[in-house]
């Protein structure tokens, strides 16, 4: 392991920090939008049938459910120290100044989207229903607070 | 279910038509470009260990290949009809004109990543690195073949 890396390590989250302690930020900031990306494509349809804008499937729901359940745990790599800047971002450096509210509101997400899984796979739609408003709340609560005006 | 939506469906590709269908193509070109970057950000780390660029770990290295076989089956709705253009894409437009070629490659992949967690979860250091070139292989078939060069 090379000094350089050694030394950066101090400054990451807990994780594969010798893979990570090498992105450049703008390689970070790319991969946090794209797990945001990723869950908001699976949340707009679960939103959706929620609202009734569309028929309600409970096993396409179930689908979404279960894959904003795999993609949250993956978002707090792409909030690694020093990705504050280096592209264009929504995230307000408030994070990293609060990074244990943060990673608690985080964490909200991944019981939140867990649970929604779980009770998904139950099938039963008004549950289910209850459930997503829950699961939109954790992500309400962190945009309000470390989210900028989104820009496009 | 409004007429707009109905007369979508057959464009689409045979899954959450409904929702997908409602989506305009620079939505659909971020989301598979969310989906490549997510395995991507995953598939760098195991090249890193397999080159030996840092310390092989085979724990860290199973959980970035569960990654990609979950992420590998959600790259197809990123290639709705439709999304040919909309917005920067490195997406050739064969894709659409060869579809079915285009969907077989992917299934090498979602197949060849499924086998890369299997073997990643026993642990076995030298199989892992085998299948990993396997795993490698299905990426670099489709993207000399579909993907333009790279723009940044």
């Amino acid at each position: 392991m090379s000094l350089r890396i050694a030394l950066l390590i101090p400054l990451t989250i807990g994780f594969a920090a010798t893979a990570v302690a090498q992105m450049k930020p703008d390689v970070v900031i790319e991969y946090r939008r794209s797990v945001m990306t990723m869950v908001g494509w699976n949340f707009g349809p679960m939103g959706a049938m929620v609202k009734g804008k569309i028929p309600f499937d409970a096993k396409e729901f179930a689908k979404h459910a279960e894959r904003i359940e795999f993609l949250a745990p993956q978002a707090l790599e792409g909030f690694a120290k020093g990705s504050d800047k280096g592209a264009e971002t929504d995230a307000k450096p408030d994070i990293w100044t609060n990074f244990d509210d943060f990673k608690s509101k985080l964490n909200d997400l991944i019981e939140q989207s867990k649970t929604m899984s779980e009770v998904a796979k139950g099938g039963d739609e008004a549950k289910m229903k209850e459930q997503f408003k829950k699961l939109g709340g954790t992500c309400k609560a962190c945009h309000d607070k470390y989210r900028a005006e989104m820009h496009h």
